[in-house]
């Protein structure tokens, strides 16, 4: 681990080839052949770890205005600022569209975020998480505190170890809910927007159990949900839904999520019957909700006119 | 107008202190007070206009990504891949709230766009639209056709010149809908978000009327927000409510609006009632709607939690 002045790290990185993609001076700059032609950047304060882990680039820094920001492979993944409406989310969505969710397995998620949301709700029992990468947990734990705290919940379990493998050990219909909080389809996750890990996961949870994956932007990635739409629906004979959301420091500005369930009881996604219950979760009085409430869970699923009309193209299909 | 090599003009420019903020090299960066701390960038591929008018420096360039860019004053204002967003909410969520729009004022709008979205109202008799700056007018018309192509509805009619000063002069109780599509409230728009500006278009409204402002972000101005809802909350005494929508080249991804309604008939701005009538409408043809519809219509009044707490206490006072 390594602490350096701003300034002088951000330069050094990007003239070594580091793990910032591009950069002005004093700035990170986001670029990817992911989102050609645009670039998001946030004004460095301090960097305050570089390191490389046996799977990626890790890279944490001190903003100007979101907070601490934690990027892998030269792509942000969350911001204390605006980390709450991704975990929120991602994690609400699914657990508040069945009732009493009682056994969550998360896949990735390392930064423990997921965690901290799915322990709001007291029905659950057991967490598992498997995280391919440590070195993201342990610099969670440093950094990020707020969002590490999921980890400290007494029902929550880590794998560390390759989400592929996990599932297809998993006992068959053990799950209420498998939450995907994974990367970019480039890189360690792609794996976890194919098929055959679609297969495993559906196999892993109960009969009208739910999965939530992270599914990209519908500005920007329309080829690549179109792709995980129509696998879903072969693989998902339940409910196979999109729902969006806001996260500022994202490519576009938004991110999506493909929420599915398995043959059994009904889910109706858009509709959510399960109330999170604050009382006995004790990291709720340290980091509230913040994002998520009933209105914003059935609003994520309304689309705009382009995106809804390829989204169920491949539904009929 | 001049015409130059894009990697050039922008170096100039940006050497030069002219009309671009910041930039990566060949890249144009969006750099303000407005959103300290942060910048989002597009590839230049050619500046295709650069002129001061009375108010503001204009620039038009062709981006890598997102097709022909506007900008004024450095801030986008519009770029070809992402306006169907911004102009189809911000008119068919006043327009769709009320039946049989009649009478409709655009102040600011200088693109076109709004009136390109407003002329899919088959009852809409007449649109008088103020915007101060010429410019802006010309500039689209001859680089941005499928956004100005608003003006070649004869219902139009332009008045160049100070929209506070037209509304003032405007006839009492004259318009179905005033629809604010302004800049920023720093430059040539600020008196757009004051008070008395309200007042005036709150006398221009017919009973039961309808204005709709541009009103910032969420997640970067929820202080100009409150101050928007309270003198709101003060002046229309019909509904007052805040909408929100994706659009990826604005700050932080999203942009809000003020929808209010002037005492008279009740307006459920959340449940729209009137529908867009693609029929008889020879621009539509050309440039189909591809946001808006009746879900994302009613999803846009859906707020996170930290959003929603803020307004609805201004909705108190």
């Amino acid at each position: 681990m390594t602490e350096q002045n701003g300034a002088t790290a951000t330069s050094a990185a990007v003239n070594g080839g580091g793990s910032i993609s591009s950069i002005i001076p004093g700035w990170f700059s986001e670029i990817s052949p992911m989102w050609p032609g645009e670039a998001h950047s946030l004004k460095v304060e301090k960097i305050l770890f570089q390191g490389k882990s046996d799977y990626q680039d890790v890279m944490v820094f001190q903003s100007a205005t979101y907070g601490k920001v934690l990027v892998l492979d030269g792509v942000i993944q969350l911001t204390e600022r605006d980390e709450c409406a991704y975990q929120e989310m991602i994690t609400h969505l699914p657990l508040c569209s069945i009732s009493n969710p009682k056994k969550v397995l998360v896949i990735g998620g390392g930064d423990g975020g997921v965690l901290r949301e799915v322990a709001r709700h007291s029905s659950v029992e057991h967490i598992d998480i498997c995280e391919i990468d440590k070195m993201v947990v342990d610099v969670s734990k440093e950094y990020f505190p707020d969002v590490a705290i999921g980890y400290e919940d007494p029902r929550v379990t880590l794998h560390i170890g390759d989400g592929v493998a996990f599932l297809k050990a998993a006992q068959v219909g053990s799950y209420d809910a498998v939450i995907v909080d994974s990367s970019d389809p480039i890189g360690p996750a792609q794996e976890l927007f194919e098929k055959p890990f679609f297969e495993s996961v559906a196999k892993a949870l109960r009969p009208g159990g739910v999965m939530c994956t992270q599914a990209e932007s519908i500005w920007l990635h329309m080829d690549i949900i179109e792709g995980i739409v129509a696998n879903c629906h072969q693989i998902f004979k339940g409910s196979v839904n999109y729902a969006w959301t806001t996260v500022p420091t994202y490519p576009s500005g938004v991110i999506g999520f493909m929420l599915c369930s398995t043959e059994g009881p009904e889910v109706d996604f858009k509709n959510p019957i399960n109330q999170i219950d604050a009382k006995g979760n004790k990291n709720s009085s340290r980091v509230p909700l913040k994002f998520y409430n009933r209105e914003i869970h059935a609003a994520a699923f309304c689309l705009p006119s382009f995106a809804k009309k390829l989204i169920e193209s491949k539904t009929e299909n």
